[in-house]
């Protein structure tokens, strides 16, 4: 059984030249916003979800991005609606939100 | 199919008060060395292995961790040979190291 049911990477990477990164896009808000949502639904924990940052995820491209394992679904969000939804329908309820998905 | 066959995530956590965590051990340079040894074996890149860094994986007395997604295998490791046998036999092989896991 994995440690956390459903592991969470934010990527968080800030690049020093100035290039767009994930980071311009007020990652560090929504991940918060995240990890206080699962939080409060009474999903975070050992054998529950986990919030995590992480570094350059290598699809900038696609950016901002989140990976959830160990389903690896991939998914891009604009704002807090977006991570209430991934965090509502996928962290509590198990079914991936294909809208967002990348 | 997972974006990345076999995604890994090394805890870089610095504490700010000085307490013990995963980067006390070293974690930069045996993460360093991890995404060399792949991009050297040809390992690295996209449907293949991609070496990450995350931040605190909460699992700080265990530490320094890593994790390997989506098998979701837990890692302690001291130096690099350690790491060296991580990356012949679970990333190349796709046999997980008993002896190091957690």
């Amino acid at each position: 059984m994995s440690h956390f049911s459903k592991h969470v990477f934010f990527c968080t990477n800030k690049r020093a030249n100035g290039e767009t990164c994930c980071a311009n896009h007020g990652v560090d808000e929504l991940r918060a916003y995240a990890k206080d949502r699962t939080k409060a639904l009474g999903l975070a924990g050992e054998g529950k979800v986990r919030i995590n940052s992480a570094g350059c995820l290598d699809r900038c491209d696609s950016g901002p991005v989140m990976v959830v394992y160990p389903d690896a679904v991939w998914y891009t969000f604009v704002d807090k609606e977006d991570i209430d939804e991934i965090v509502e329908s996928h962290l509590k309820n198990g079914k991936a939100v294909d809208r967002l998905k990348i």
